[in-house]
């Protein structure tokens, strides 16, 4: 099975894309776009953002476009395209190509996303590097890391620490930290298949000063909105909502791993204090759960109950 | 050293990409485009497409652009913007992450490429993945795949073997094929550091019914273009620009990499029989050397000297 089959039995298992677009070309060719768009490009690598250990093909298919699309929902971006680059070891099989497109596909399908392109290369380490497009509707405009102000309440749009719960699980087996085995399976859960928050991101776009993905971990995240927006953001540590705190004895373990673990892909973002009334009720209206986890102030750096955190270098994967 | 300090390493050797576009949040944002664009995506791997033992970080920085560039050269666009992501060893050093930017970025600029944003992740191996896109200016379309018709004149855009055989010269330091070192310097250069015909694709694009970049072969890349266009492709051995043929006797071991040897990176294209003298003036004017190889046919498949080629799976890397 050469190159261009490969790309042919990937390629089958997504909607058509209409043209002039569509993949078998040197580029995909795209209409016009009255509005402004966004992009982004992130790669997925075994042995460091999944392990074929732990995780299926379909797992890995899946993870390779979630990681990519939540980084459109913290812009309030509507998905429309993308391309995906495979570079898969030589004994890569049919079935396993199958089996990423298996995993990716319906993630593409229930997001809009229409696949235009990429390319299948040989490589001694399976690793998916994708890059996705998504427009802006209606009113909205790009949500940044640099717009928030002093005074804005500071909000997370899910439970924290899930996933890298469940990637210490999968490293270590006879781990459990206090959880029931549905709990375990949760968070294991989290850790392959990351849901995207693509919906919620384009409701809260309009009211946003400011947006990120919590992918690097609550503190380094926060941290680069602090840096871009060239604000303080003070959080309380009881707000935050962790993974599970509730149904484990291992309470501080679980906190550490809400606020340094990472690939949550949740949103954190800032709301103007004067429109958090109407945030509230329209989000509550859309029955999107939301978590008023703290405050922007005058400053810099991200802060725990007063206290000053120091810098981190984020989440380190497998 | 962390992530986010090797990023701006990265992109300080780049032109500052203008707002509201720009490395640094989740998506980098475009604004509207009233025309249509191309995108394309391709990744270059160690051990693969280029070898650390053979090409020095630069050659690997301007390599990986390159590769995409010339997918926009046979397209016809002109080169807008850029995603560029690394996949770095842990090992890998800032000074390596510069000397990348520094091949690259001098390539970026002589086509007026912005980079826009990009990701850098930890791997076991070496690879650059990048996102291209282009604009179509003028009245020129997108030049497709599929558009060849009978009775089209066939072109290639340079010579062809070099980078195949700069390939086998660099696997094996003995091997010479007759050649002086000047020539052998030359094809060494090709395959380190190939040379998109971005500018020669804009100017043949008014003209061309179809063409594609020769990255897997002659043969593979005229039978892309044979099956997409439902056509028959007939070349004339003697016609085909053959690097450096004339300058040693292995006459026929070059001519076998110019036919299948891949990486060239100049563009094959075909041009309506009528319009022929007229493209060929202009191409004149605008001091483009092209080279007439053959005739579009009815029927399928590629064919030298009368001879059906048998389906080829394109070139073999390193």
């Amino acid at each position: 099975v050469n190159e261009f089959e490969r790309i042919e039995r990937f390629t089958r298992f997504f909607e058509a894309a209409p043209a002039p677009a569509g993949p078998g070309d040197d580029c995909a060719v795209l209409p016009p776009q009255r509005r402004q768009s966004c992009v982004t490009t992130d790669t997925v690598v075994d042995g460091v953002h999944f392990s074929t250990q732990t995780s299926s093909m379909a797992d890995i298919g899946h993870k390779a476009l979630a990681v990519n699309l939540s980084d459109l929902a913290a812009m309030g971006a509507v998905p429309d395209w993308a391309l995906c680059s495979l570079q898969l070891p030589p004994l890569t099989s049919v079935r396993d190509i199958e089996a990423i497109a298996k995993g990716m596909a319906p993630l593409a399908r229930a997001h809009g996303l229409k696949l235009i392109g990429g390319n299948v290369s040989r490589s001694p380490v399976l690793a998916i590097s994708m890059t996705v497009s998504g427009i802006f509707k209606g009113s909205n405009a790009a949500v940044l890391r640099s717009g928030a102000q002093p005074g804005d309440v500071v909000y997370v749009s899910g439970a924290l620490g899930a996933a890298s719960c469940g990637l210490a699980l999968l490293k270590n087996p006879r781990e459990t930290f206090g959880l029931s085995r549905t709990l375990r399976a949760r968070a294991v859960a989290a850790q392959r298949r990351p849901a995207p928050h693509v919906a919620l991101g384009r409701q809260v776009a309009p009211f946003a000063n400011a947006g990120i993905d919590v992918s690097d971990g609550l503190l380094a995240d926060l941290g680069h909105i602090a840096k871009a927006s060239k604000v303080a953001v003070h959080l309380e540590r009881e707000r935050i909502p962790v993974f599970a705190q509730a149904e484990t004895p291992f309470r501080e373990t679980l906190l550490e791993l809400a606020m340094s673990g990472g690939e949550d892909y949740v949103l954190a973002f800032t709301v103007s204090a004067s429109c958090n009334k109407v945030f509230a009720a329209a989000l509550r209206r859309a029955r999107f759960d939301v978590f008023e986890v703290g405050r922007v102030g005058q400053g810099s750096g991200v802060w725990v109950d007063g206290v000053k955190m120091k810098g981190s270098a984020g989440h380190v994967h497998f």
